[in-house]
């Protein structure tokens, strides 16, 4: 439960590393890719007490085999251009590692990433414009601990507006929520729980602007990795079970609808 | 909004009909088949206000073709022994009707359904046991539309038992409560918001008891399907668009991530 | 449950009524008072299904005597400059009448007033400024009764700004999010439930601006008021009572710590 | 944030000690006063970790000045018969502490204590009955931090019952369900926030059975102690201020309504 050098958080940080091979601008703000800027900021915050690695879409299963992820108390993901290209057999392993108690991290245009929908159920859509807005985000859940050490509220310069309806479940709590300089609002800091795992989301953060160079996005971003992180001691999913009367902690394993 | 004789609330009861055809004690207490039941128990309460077909998992495409779930306003699902059976492809079309607006009442074993699971994003799984334990429900969300009429609390003198963990989203809202007498508890109404439709779970009712001539239970059920029916206009899915900065309606289609 | 002319809503509205006495540029935008044309707004939304009546600071019991109370579904309030001068012995009787189910809608200034503190235990304190920003107001909770009909967003051409962080309760629901030109955002639709009373927070609208003339303003208002009716059949305080093992209904009366 | 023995979490246990005085079977059970028996289950979870100082009724002020508030994290409540005896203007002060930071932990029959009762606005009534009921604790929350280390479920043989409806704010979260062996059910362990400051209610606690000496209620109370500190550095209540446009830190003290 408390992360110390011996026994630190083991995040993971995936990331499409796509926009950073095509778009000589995006190489520019991100000259090691984003995950590496992302990995940075995790490090600035938690220091010795988190240990976090990368992977990308274009490692062997994506860098997210069952021996990485069994390996992973947290998991951070951006995602954008190459959604599509995500295999659905690692989306349901990542799915079932979540469920599991695996901690997740879905940053920016993660929310149109299959395994996002996939835990939220819904199409995940927004409006959107990239158009230099001026993005403000404020805290409306003060005490929670995403939000310990972040100013109320802080600005980012320019960013890519991201507007409601946000379609998604109506979160278990909404931390933060964004304004832009056209008048969107967006609630841009959200937390969800899916089975024993627990989720968050932030939307701040693109590839067309320095926003994962910004000390309180990077903040932002290592609170929701601690956060995020379950202290059950097992990783395991959810399972169905018979149990018989005064018979509380073992079950017996389903037999089928018909075996009563 | 209001529902007359003239423009009454389209409802439609999907049963699965297996362990009717199957086991003759099913057939003993529903010799219409449980759809019928259920139908009859929405009928009684709401009278002319709704009109109520059902529709079985042997019918072409399960009777769920994108005719009828066009007129259907709110959809309730008993499905239990023969989850896998129902066709993917459905699911994904019952799951966009949802999204789009249409009211959804998942009983009892529905919480194993594919429908279910991929709304809830979830295993949806829980501990059971079938001994004939007495359930009696406990309503805590009192002003609650559903609730009204509803005795606080009720009894069904035999039942299946569901007891927690179950594996579900935090609930929107909880107004139900069950507790068995082996001591389980169960989060036995539930509702949860997912796009533009609304859903509502009420675990009471099975294949091996009456549960379905309970006055209560069908009086909660019928308040279900009246919650769940969604007043907006038009059947659409939330969709992904671009809104230039002071236009705040239209909008302009998603063009592609490298699009700016 | 359903009401007509022949069994209406019946609704009281509260108004402060000294802004219009001793600012005459108030007293030009709203001739009638404040709460007249909050009235008209109800009674041209929900036409003859409502009675709407008034109430104001300077009646006898400030309108509010027991009687009153006792013949209203739902109160509408609006108070600001003379939170101070409302009797507490009157704030108590409404407090209880809430609690025993009648409806509350509270207005803008009215997140200040004793009644509303009271409900939240919090001190609804928030961010403000007078300088005639522009209000858009999106919907984020697209099913919910309240926001049928509304226009996702709607916008308030000059409005004084009130902004986040606002502090209350977690809503039940937050409904509207509103932005404001200085970039500031503010929940300004949340429902909360209290007892066996459900209580509308919508803070559009302001004795400086014509705000309660606005076309989607009034839908609001009689959106919530009907939503804030509650259907149970009488109006009685949730009591502490004791029930014997297998007694489910009736209880006994508390006696005291100390009787066993 | 993180405790340590250099820097324990400063934690309060306020008992009202009367039963302790005048029922000797309470006495029996207790020896030590109810208060000092929650005090060791804390600090036998806690460790060094934690500083854990006691206070009752019949202590000038309560035990309960602006000094030792201000020099506490946590504030541990148990109170039953003698609730009337605690002075208002102690109650404001306690309130006062809560909304500026100060964690709350309500224990069983300080549901209906007046610093609870200010904090939720409602009755906080329930149901009981004390006939030596079993209880079954549930967790419906299983990543919850107040769940760690809890079985799932835990029992305590003899215990009053409390049942619903219990009127209570719906919680930011449910953590714990408990069942009872009449058949009733109790949300037994749920948070809210109110200001800067976290609530946790845990009804399982009674003067009358030896349930402070359970290894698992004991737990609870500890990991809700320290789940209930708020990180914040400052003690203080939130408060209404004007800000100009583009002004977003500091802002300006209220003048009165008619100042614009």
């Amino acid at each position: 439960m408390t992360h110390s050098p011996e026994s630190p958080l083991r995040v993971l940080v995936w990331g499409e590393n796509r926009h950073e091979q095509v778009e000589p601008h995006v190489a520019e703000i991100y000259p090691d890719g984003m995950h590496n800027t992302i990995r940075s900021g995790i490090e600035e915050n938690l220091g010795a007490t988190a240990r976090v690695h990368t992977a990308t879409l274009d490692d062997p299963e994506h860098g997210l085999t069952e021996e990485v992820l069994a390996d992973t108390d947290v998991l951070v993901w951006w995602g954008h251009m190459a959604h599509a290209d995500v295999d659905d057999d690692i989306v349901a392993r990542v799915h079932r590692h979540v469920l599991s108690g695996m901690g997740l991290v879905v940053l920016h245009s993660g929310h149109w990433s299959k395994i996002f929908q996939k835990l939220m159920g819904t199409t995940c859509t927004l409006r959107w414009r990239s158009e230099e807005d001026r993005e403000i985000v404020w805290t409306i859940d003060p005490t929670h601990p995403i939000a310990q050490g972040i100013p109320h509220p802080f600005i980012i310069p320019q960013q890519e507006m991201y507007g409601e309806f946000f379609d998604v479940p109506a979160p278990d709590e909404i931390i933060f929520l964004s304004t832009f300089s056209g008048g969107e609002v967006f609630r841009s800091g959200c937390t969800w729980r899916r089975g024993f795992g627990k989720i968050f989301f932030f939307s701040p953060g693109d590839q067309d602007y320095p926003v994962y160079h910004h000390e309180n996005v990077r903040r932002v971003i290592a609170n929701g990795v601690r956060w995020a992180h379950t202290e059950r001691s097992e990783r395991a999913l959810p399972t169905l079970r018979r149990h018989e009367t005064e018979e509380f902690y073992t079950g017996k394993a389903y037999q089928g609808a018909l075996v009563r």
